[in-house]
């Protein structure tokens, strides 16, 4: 009794941003679980800006996705068959599943989720790579003390708005940097920042020389480009840049533009440090368990932004280059 | 009894590289040493690729010299007159007296130097300034391990040379990058480094990936723009980059160019640190003891290229920014 599992498979090598010719949405029969395998329904997918990177055919942190696979994404799902012995029919489980339907698995990188725990898009956004990134990017590289000064780029993003809580539950100044004025208004109100700028409607640098009037102590950066170089020229000295992404250059068809004010480095005697949220992994448990900790105590915030309907992904995953969301992007498979 | 003193004075703010006219070459009539201080006869000056940065007026690691003052230089020099507690006729001492053939001290900042242990100019490059730039860039922040692939750039100057004679030290592999066959030729056979690439002839990212097998751990940078871009590209995981200075941007008159492979930080999980070698000074005691005994075992070379009389401090200083010269470049006042 087979399975049909509806996915979208990698066609072509984009140039730019991913065109709809670049996928192939089709479906697929998928045999029974073997020995030791188990069948998944994926319920939700996770779009994050680092699926652009997996695309390109460069080395990178990990291999890119090969043409004609199945697209590589973060997913929630359900066990609907097991044959394997630590996994039960009706489970939730975390994992790396990609953007289809349904799969078969060998249980390999897969957790079990609680959904008592906080909703299950939830499990691929605070308690999930999103929320990991922003905590060990933010307390492992950026090690902010109370007092300090911390700019956040992509504030009103997934990794960006959980930086921000977190650096105010340490103590911090937080300032957001986000496109538009509803965006800065969530940051400031939803998210509790101290301030956000808007950087398509004021100068970057006038912004952040207004609202960090002792310098930046701590720059978590997910853009790259021109703010990147904004935020370096307002470094404080000794400060800590952690390098996150680059969303302004993902897509980018000429050279990456690099940080032409990198002698702040050098000037603040300051640190850029780039992260990779995987190397993390022996300690996910110990730092979900503490920010699962804080949204019980109200202390920190679960955004999330659900498109639903699985033929909806490439142009969802297009809004995160355009700015169209606010929080965590999930698609809800159904 | 007054002494005459010939000195430079910083006359304009230079454009890209300094003109004849950015300076006023002229005497001054010092007055005799009041109490407390005392006069000293500059014997050698020491000639930096950082003096440019100092004459912009733009904040940076140290206030930029004023318009009308004498230029600043580390310098060596005898002391010809005392009426200082710690300091008697004879001395030799090192300290930032600025480019001129006399001064009147306080003593702040006045270091005793022994010419025993080394010839007065090798105060100024293994035992001064440069020295401790190497081995608080190298040792402190690169952290090289025996095994691991050190890459310099700049290096047949000052700094550059003796960073990869300290990296041949810990054991490592060591690559330099230098202008020319005849610098190259100076690095590997003159210095002991295992391979210099000639950026001037050859390909930087291929002769990178030729000479570094296993990639890069540690890259110690002087020179920014293409090579610096280049070494960020053949890092390894977890390398960690020294931003030292940026010789290559030095005289830009457009705006500098930033590292556009600066994510490979990120897919290598890499660091890059700036440094300004007075924040090490009350380390340089210690280490200055340590590269004397290197240097007296023979594991460890001055290289120094002396120019001889004050009048041709313009010419000399902008020869380091044409790549005239090999290993520390010192005026010798007389």
């Amino acid at each position: 009794m087979s399975t049909t599992s509806r996915r979208f498979r990698l066609a072509a090598r984009p140039v730019g941003l991913p065109k709809p010719s670049d996928w192939d949405f089709g479906e697929d029969e998928l045999p029974d679980p073997g020995d030791g395998e188990l069948l998944v329904q994926i319920t939700h997918i996770s779009l994050d800006p680092a699926m652009r990177g997996w695309m390109n055919d460069v080395p990178s942190y990990i291999p890119p996705v090969g043409l004609g696979e199945v697209m590589r994404a973060g997913t929630i799902g359900t066990v609907l068959e097991s044959r394997h012995p630590d996994f039960r029919v009706g489970d939730h489980v975390s994992g790396a599943l990609g953007v289809q339907s349904h799969a078969i698995s060998d249980g390999r990188g897969l957790v079990k989720v609680d959904p008592d725990v906080a909703p299950l898009p939830v499990h691929l956004s605070v308690l999930g790579m999103t929320g990991m990134t922003a905590y060990f990017g933010l307390l492992d590289i950026g090690r902010p003390e109370a007092g300090q000064t911390v700019v956040v780029s992509g504030a009103a993003g997934a990794v960006g708005g959980v930086v921000g809580q977190l650096a105010k539950l340490k103590g911090c100044r937080v300032v957001g940097l986000a496109g538009g004025p509803e965006k800065c208004a969530h940051v400031v109100e939803e998210l509790g920042f101290d301030a956000c700028i808007d950087y398509k409607n004021e100068d970057v640098g006038a912004g952040l020389k207004r609202e960090c009037p002792d310098r930046i102590h701590v720059y978590f950066d997910n853009v790259g480009g021109d703010i990147l170089d904004a935020a370096l020229a307002r470094l404080a000295l000794h400060a800590r840049v952690i390098i996150c992404g680059a969303i302004s250059q993902y897509n980018a068809t000429d050279r990456v533009t690099g940080p032409s004010n990198y002698l702040s480095l050098l000037v603040q005697r300051a640190t850029m440090t780039g992260m990779v949220v995987f190397d993390y992994a022996p300690r996910f448990a110990e730092a979900a368990r503490e920010m699962a900790g804080w949204m019980a105590e109200g202390k920190l915030r679960a955004q999330t932004d659900v498109v639903t309907g699985l033929e909806h992904f490439p142009d969802a995953l297009n809004g995160l280059f355009t700015g169209q969301n606010t929080g965590k992007l999930v698609l809800q498979v159904a």
